[in-house]
């Protein structure tokens, strides 16, 4: 197989598919949802088998427990897929808004109209359910994709990728408007990284190594997510309250998700009566303290000692890392230094101190007496999410429909020329 | 001199200048951009000398003129360069601009903050107004920014840099905030596009060699202008006198900017009556006329034939091509195949022709019975702009101080935490 003509055919035929899709109506575009979501359900022992078979696969070759369950398609998440679809449906298409007209003092009228991107391509691993979200999500905002999943769900992702082609069909759209890379051959990653002709954005959805490899072979534009070392800083003003809900929550409601806090910072007053409680909550829950000598003070032999490192790190576990501040200043510089700008959230009272936090930490969700686990695509009301971007350019934190559209200047005239 | 070493100084240098702008309010911002602007004028013969030296060298070293007009820099081209930054001054700082909130079922109220993207990196040729229009944006914007400019204006760029540095000393910033690289060394290019760790964007300004080395070497985003080739269509429901009047400004009010019309499409219908009476406008001002066959029959001998080559290219010069077209279908085709997706316009009396046109044409600015001439910053009420981008991440058409700028989530709670 010419791994690189196959590509240049994927490419060709999205770029076409694109164009078509950038004109496609609401309706036929939420027809095509609908299809595609019958068809997964109506497929649903098929899909399940298909999976199966990957999941044989998988254990053959020793993969590890976690991308084992990562990897599992069930009935249940069948029905998922397809009801996430009919959520998209019934989202509002961002395609052709249009808004902000003002004159100009020349006489024109002008504004804006959110626009597709044009080519998506997605590079993701194990969970098969992304096949499905992606194509709905790139679907609902007129872009055309290209998928590329993980080697191991490669049946499971085949057997998706028909049923997405019959849906297309049915709604009279080209199946280049989504295209499932059919071979494991890794070479058609750095194919699909570098067309710059027949791709506008590339969004890397995995580890931190995929994303490393992609960001670095990448010459089409990367939309990514890398750590989400989030952090709860509790305040001298913190309503103590409120805090022990929070930092509970944000840390034990889910330990593996990118908006888990890992490290929660107190001020020096409040320390003494905040850190036993929350450490006592934590404890019970079989979460693992580490932290700054003061901290260790406070609460006790249980604390190990955090390290440099344990600042940095995204657990992705049940640990916290519990450090004692003395100001707001040194809480702001903590998250900024040792943080990856992802989702921090203040508990405080305190109005000036609010805004400052809100204004001087960097990250792509700031928050106030609410849980970093907030931070996400459906609690953001975007529906679904193609990911969260720690960058700042074009998107930043959890991206929907709006983070696949672009917009562009529309001038309205009346035989208007320049002077 | 080791290039790499002063480049990291100068990302670093800009990293931490960037963390403190980004906190800096509106009104020391400003006092910076007065300062800055006195200090030019008042150091205005200096500079003039300076670019005397530049301008001797370039000579010297056989520059064509064109160049040696775009070097430049007279008393009056001083006085605008001050002028400039006062208007950026007073223009609504949008940094900190929030919006957006609403509430979220779970209680949350979720909005917008908009920020600074961090460290700017500009690469641009000759004009040394660059240096002050570049350092004005990025400042009120909430920027650092390293500026490469052209090795032929270095003399002319570090007088301005230093009119800059005591605007930013006496408002109390850093001078990190704005920083002009002070050798010719070709190295310091490949070295800021690959800064990935001190540079958050790039923007290269110049000719097509530029901006295509710049983004073949970057690792850093880049916000690049690549052509303008811009079409005026003329429909079969055109007002005539419209057309007349729009397709004379577009291409003649100025031939070497990038809105400029390159290509006129008229529907057959029409084409007989219009042709002549706008190639005749055209002669008069001495505007080469190429033309399709149709176009050449209706006009006459005056027309040259238009080669394949012609519907691609940006003239930047008194030359127009003309084609004539059977349907909206057509020209809508022609513009978004040979086109830049820069700048086009219909001139049409119809609401559905219209409506379709601006839906379905690709490009970053849009337009209905009004000149191209309008899309830049300056007309689009934007004040300066930093360029116009022709791509569709992140900033699309001119960029003004918002395309500078990235929003982040703000989530305002009362102990709020996920269920």
């Amino acid at each position: 197989m010419d791994i690189q003509a196959y590509m240049l055919d994927l490419g060709r035929a999205a770029r076409a598919a694109s164009r078509q899709l950038a004109r496609t109506d609401t309706a036929q575009k939420n027809r095509a949802l609908l299809a595609i979501a019958d068809a997964l359900q109506r497929d649903s022992d098929a899909l399940v088998t298909a999976n199966q078979a990957d999941l044989a696969a998988a254990r053959d070759a020793g993969l590890e427990p976690a991308m084992l369950d990562r990897l599992t398609l069930s009935a249940a998440g069948v029905a998922q897929m397809a009801e996430g679809l009919r959520q998209i449906a019934a989202l509002p298409d961002p395609v052709g808004e249009m808004g902000e007209f003002a004159y100009r003092p020349s006489g024109i009228q002008l504004g804006k109209m959110r626009v597709p991107l044009g080519v998506i391509g997605i590079i993701y691993e194990a969970r098969p359910n992304v096949t499905a979200d992606a194509a709905g999500l790139c679907l609902k905002s007129g872009n055309a994709c290209i998928l590329r999943g993980g080697s191991e769900a490669i049946r499971s992702n085949q057997a998706i990728a028909a049923c997405v082609h019959e849906g297309l069909r049915e709604a009279g759209l080209p199946e280049g408007a989504v295209q499932v890379i059919n071979t494991t051959d890794r070479a058609t990653v750095g194919a699909l990284v570098t067309m710059t002709e027949f791709v506008d954005v590339i969004v890397p959805r995995g580890g931190k190594g995929l994303i490393a490899r992609v960001s670095a072979e990448a010459r089409v534009p990367v939309i990514k997510h890398l750590d989400g070392n989030c952090h709860v800083y509790v305040d001298v003003d913190a309503d103590l309250v409120k805090a022990g809900r929070i930092a509970d929550n944000a840390k034990t409601q889910r330990y593996g998700t990118c908006n888990t806090m890992e490290t929660l910072l107190t001020h020096h007053t409040v320390a003494a009566e905040f850190l036993p409680v929350i450490a006592a909550i934590y404890l019970s829950k079989g979460v693992e303290l580490r932290g700054c000598p003061r901290a260790q003070e406070i609460i006790g032999a249980q604390v190990k000692p955090a390290s440099e490192d344990d600042w940095f790190t995204e657990y992705a576990a049940p640990i916290v890392a519990l450090k004692v501040v003395d100001s707001l200043d040194e809480a702001i510089e903590h998250i900024n230094h040792y943080g990856s700008h992802h989702t921090d959230a203040i508990v405080t009272e305190n109005y000036t101190t609010a805004r400052r936090f809100l204004r001087e930490v960097d990250s792509s969700s700031v928050m106030v007496n609410a849980s970093t686990r907030f931070a996400d695509g459906f609690e953001y009301g975007l529906g679904a999410e193609i990911g969260i971007s720690t960058d700042k350019i074009h998107a930043r934190g959890p991206v929907g429909l709006h983070g696949l559209t672009s917009q562009k200047w529309v001038v309205l005239g009346d035989g208007h020329v320049r002077g």
